[in-house]
């Protein structure tokens, strides 16, 4: 069932381990939405903003910065991104697919570091003033397999990269437990499976899900 | 009455509009506290830290940012300060002095925008680890005299100076109402008085409560 919401629009995040796919499958979910006669927005996170890109900068490639620090920056970027670029395309019908949100946080800081994925949750919460997906699509893989595709397309890892595979298995653990405790949110997806199997999958789950929503006027 | 603590420094914050004398008290209460046979380190918010300076620069004289983001942004340059900085020289017997701390997060961004004061000092108190001052000294002058000291020191006044002074004004009385709230934790100065007597008063404060504390190792 789909609830009356504040904004015509429908936001769609794509969640994951580095290497699942999450950009391929933006790109061909994209153009079967627009396809079927919708306007579309992909964005990312972190990155989305001029003030994203910066603080991107300095979180990959800087000095190394405390954990509490960390995940202020994250939430900076978030609530800069959401305020500026996502909630005016919701309000304006479109359809938004976002590369990561809030819970690649909890996933990758709230599981594999010092914090508590709860409060990651508020945090992010407070930033964005509490908004959260409407469908996202977990890209389910072994860490084995997403690690062999991120050495086979990128020369260099960064940082987050670099990191050893069980803290990578369990920040899958967390994906797969978040997607249990909100199954009206989540959707699970095989991402071990061949490319164009994915996006069918995808597009199965998403396309009336779209239709469903008012179209926005052109 | 001064309760134990989990360090054997003091924290001591000094507070205000721009153009109360901050700087200026700042140097004169650490001469003083070395004159006694304590080390101290004078530090400031935001900008402590080489990812603080980073941070500053994005926010004084950058785009525009939305009113989240900025909290968060404060927030971040807080938590690394506090965690890289202030909670060592603490931990080491140090007398730490910091011109602004959380409680011009509360004044500037709760009273003068859209932000709840309560969750600023919430955000404040999650980045910080809960990391209160020991002493707050709020430096309390009429908007219009620290108007006055800002147009004659300074040419260019950045951003939030520029503010009006309404804004001022609101800042100003959420400050008092700050130090009404927790009398324990906070001095209010007349700062409108001349220099060496604020500087006086401010020692026949600070000084006993240093001597209680006791001497780091050498």
């Amino acid at each position: 069932m789909v609830v009356a919401r504040e904004y015509p629009g429908l936001f769609i995040t794509l969640e994951g381990g580095d290497g699942v796919g999450k950009t391929t499958q933006s790109e061909i979910l994209r153009d079967r939405i627009e396809a079927a006669g919708r306007r579309t927005l992909t964005t990312l996170e972190p990155g989305g903003t001029e003030l994203g890109l910066s603080i991107r900068e300095l979180l990959l490639h800087g000095q190394h910065v405390s954990p509490r620090a960390e995940a202020l920056l994250y939430a900076a970027d978030r609530a800069h991104h959401i305020a500026t670029v996502v909630r005016p395309a919701l309000a304006a019908g479109t359809v938004v697919i976002q590369d990561r949100y809030l819970d690649s946080s909890i996933a990758y800081q709230g599981a594999g570091r010092d914090l508590q994925p709860d409060e990651i949750r508020d945090l992010s919460l407070w930033a964005t003033n509490s908004l959260l997906p409407d469908i996202t699509i977990l890209l389910d893989a072994p860490t084995a397999v997403a690690a062999a595709r991120v050495a086979f397309e990128k020369g260099a890892p960064d940082r987050l990269e670099a990191e050893k595979d069980d803290f990578h298995d369990r920040v899958r653990a967390k994906y797969r437990e978040l997607a249990a405790a909100e199954p009206e949110r989540w959707v699970v997806i095989d991402a071990t499976r061949p490319i164009d199997v994915v996006a069918t999958q995808i597009a199965e789950y998403v396309l009336p899900r779209v239709n469903q929503r008012p179209s926005a006027p052109e």
